[in-house]
């Protein structure tokens, strides 16, 4: 089964990979080569491994979990041949490094010069972005029959935040709804970026940089050569992916009242107005007038929280106020049921209101509450489950930084570039700064890197499950 | 019930406080009158809210949480008294500062030139380590006679880690080994620190900072001019002081077995051990003989791992591999019913045991097992409370960085400030490394830090309640 479902994610990736082609084909690139050999391995590996439909077609929880985590690092093994065929990337780990840092939609990149790049390579780069923000897998579910509960699990393994609601009784219907949004909200960016002036090209790799909240750009300063237009086109489109795609089910189904009570996208909206108030005010003097430097705050604010990572300026040199607020974002991260990655607002919800609730146990140890979210109580698994994920980030956080630390470079580097990848944001600070990039680490903490960014994209236990001998014994 | 713990807290300090006064006497220094001062106004208040005996004996835990809290909020107002009127700190924020700092056990100072101050101002400043290390209300217990639960009610609310074992069915008794336990310790300390040399002055403020893990030196250069010998005995109590107590019990009762099987003790001491190998390595090139080099790291991280931030090297300018290591164990902190501060060795065992045990659940949801720490199973209040404890931790540490941000100076400078003052340590790195001090924050920023000491000493949940209005109603 999980052959199977390998074998069907190679087979989509290698019809995507015919977009770069047709780019490479506009273009009149000599890439076209590289990715029509890809496309080949594409399909004929993904014909061997889906060859055989398995008689039983249930999916556990265990499977599901081993499908997506396989699943995402195969399609970064695949994607990063266009980069080494096409002698973009010539080297094996930094052309892993950076289809990784698309799919997964951090955007950090170890490119010191992406303006030399053929078209399309770029195009596919930009992407893989689009590919990774809703979820490969997710994709699949729209395209492959699968039996009883086989769905959920697949979409409970790759789609990010505490709880995975089933807008409409069917998963495949639900996955549909949601690919429906996404392109629908990806198609309006480009239309208005059109509108801005700017060129079919650019809109389009800028776009699907916003919609996966992934962060490449196609210039050497990302987005700070655009116009003022432009910029706030993508601050605003970088706000939007960013919120709980259910809350946007609700607005279509007219149910107002309900999308307005949403606790996340609410808390969501307030900690982004408190902090683009704070650094505007902050950066004042660096921007002249006051409203410049709000629409700079908003736009980096934007850029950080959703996990986006483009930048139109270089926040290093901001006051410490402004570097920390973006430093703490960082780890907030954007709503669930987004293409943001972090933590995620509403996991901080139920961890604030649970840890109030617990200093009320302490006051009246007999009397037993239930934290609530929109309304309905919390179930025990689910704020356990934010327990235990808080508790593995923490670990993987604090392992990855010892590590990358044998590299020898300072404390703020290491920290913010593992803050970075984990959170699948791009940028950090010091080295890894927005006008810095990753090209400085070594090959043994890029590998880290690249697990920190898989990890955080598929919210931890799905890749942590492939470390554990357990998962591997009687399947 | 609360006013009349606290009139009892006050008396105790009064008396405690005669010490220091004997100490100026025999310097015959013109501060006994600050001294004499402070205990006629700590036994009068104490006198005065202690009058009454409530009818009722009983203390509910809340009254635990509220008494606990209050007792350190006083002691400390009260305990700054003789440095404000012998006029050795003349600015009130300052003088609350470093008495919190004894108090808690943290060791951070404001004070620039320590050498040039009374030696009884010396000796009061150490002798609140050792007051604070065990916890001035436990001490309480050994003398007030009070009713059912109470006495366990106010050491949970003292004592560090998740869970308080008690040794004998009478938590009274618990107490009086307790102490014993630290009293005889720090003897054995003085008369070793007595056997290499050591005067007796710079043998009891030397043993008071090691046994309370506090870290407040009577040198300006902190442990570095003593000789080797002394080192060594500091490091070896620094470490012996930051092992649960219970385990010291448990050999007294010469139950061995069991002894050796406490799972705590064997992760921190493997901690140590590995860290210190690491680290000896590391700087190896700096200290000439590997032997030094070790003896340096095992001294540092003994230091730090216990909270008690005593320093004989400024680790400032260590490699970034051994500092990321030091900044890593300030989070990891001591044992557990240890008189050291931090997370607490116990809480990491049981949140990597939980994780785990959350890991094996995605793979067979149906199966429940319990996590188990030293053969038994954990109860699920406390894996549920260790995990509140951690997300309220994550939360003050985080707003604490913010607000302290507020005064300009560098992210590792406020980050490694906050860690130093919520996890008792004392010297964090770059401005406020071992090298330097706390002087250079401003009054607002000192009473942020003031708070974390405060909280991070009794750890979070006391000081929280005290915010919370629910604390206050029906009192």
């Amino acid at each position: 089964m999980v052959f199977y479902t390998l074998g069907w994610t190679l087979k989509c990736e290698g019809v995507l990979l015919l977009l770069p082609l047709l780019t490479a084909f506009l273009y009149q690139e000599d890439t076209t080569g590289a990715f029509l050999l890809t496309i080949l391995l594409c399909l004929g590996l993904g014909f061997l491994l889906a060859r055989k439909k398995p008689e039983n077609g249930i999916f556990h929880l265990r499977e599901g979990f081993v499908s997506v985590a396989l699943g995402w690092v195969v399609i970064s093994l695949m994607g990063a041949l266009p980069f080494l065929f096409s002698g973009a990337i010539p080297h094996v780990v930094d052309a892993i490094f950076e289809t990784v840092s698309g799919f997964t939609t951090t955007g950090a990149s170890i490119l010191t010069d992406v303006e030399s790049l053929p078209k399309s390579i770029l195009f596919w780069r930009s992407f893989t972005h689009w590919i990774g923000g809703m979820g490969v897998l997710v994709f699949l579910l729209t395209l492959l029959p699968m039996t009883g509960g086989s769905h959920m699990n697949l979409m409970k393994a790759e789609s990010p935040g505490p709880q995975v609601e089933k807008l409409v009784p069917r998963v495949r219907s639900t996955a549909m709804i949601l690919y429906g949004i996404y392109l629908a909200l990806t198609v309006l960016e480009v239309l208005l970026l059109l509108a801005g002036g700017a060129p079919l090209f650019d809109a389009l790799t800028t776009a699907f940089g916003t919609a996966g909240t992934g962060g490449f750009g196609i210039r050497n300063d990302s987005i700070t050569s655009y116009s003022t237009y432009i910029q706030v086109v993508v601050t605003v489109f970088m706000i939007l992916f960013g919120i709980n795609f259910n809350f946007y089910f609700m607005l279509l189904l007219r149910r107002f009242g309900r999308a307005l009570r949403n606790e996340e996208v609410r808390a969501y909206l307030l900690i982004i107005l408190v902090s683009v108030l704070l650094i505007g005010f902050n950066i004042r003097e660096l921007y002249g007038s006051l409203g410049a430097a709000m629409q700079q705050a908003a736009f980096q604010v934007g850029s950080i929280i959703t996990t986006t990572g483009f930048s139109t300026a270089d926040f290093g040199l901001w006051p410490q106020l402004s570097q920390t607020i973006l430093v703490v974002l960082m780890f907030v991260g954007a709503c669930a049921g987004s293409t943001g990655g972090g933590i995620k607002v509403s996991r901080l919800v139920i961890l604030a209101k649970s840890a109030v609730n617990e200093l009320r146990t302490c006051l009246h140890p007999r009397s037993v509450r239930r934290e609530c979210i929109d309304g309905r109580p919390l179930s025990h698994e689910v704020v356990h489950s934010v327990y235990a994920y808080m508790v593995a980030y923490l670990f993987v956080f604090g392992g990855s930084v010892l590590l990358i630390t044998l590299d020898g470079f300072d404390l703020i580097t290491n920290f913010t570039a593992v803050a970075a990848t984990l959170n699948n944001i791009g940028p950090g600070l010091e080295l890894v700064g927005p006008a810095q990039n990753f090209a400085l680490f070594g090959s043994g903490a890029k590998l880290i890197l690249i697990f920190d960014m898989l990890a955080g994209r598929l919210e931890l236990f799905p890749i942590l499950l492939l470390f554990l001998p357990d998962t591997w014994k009687r399947f």
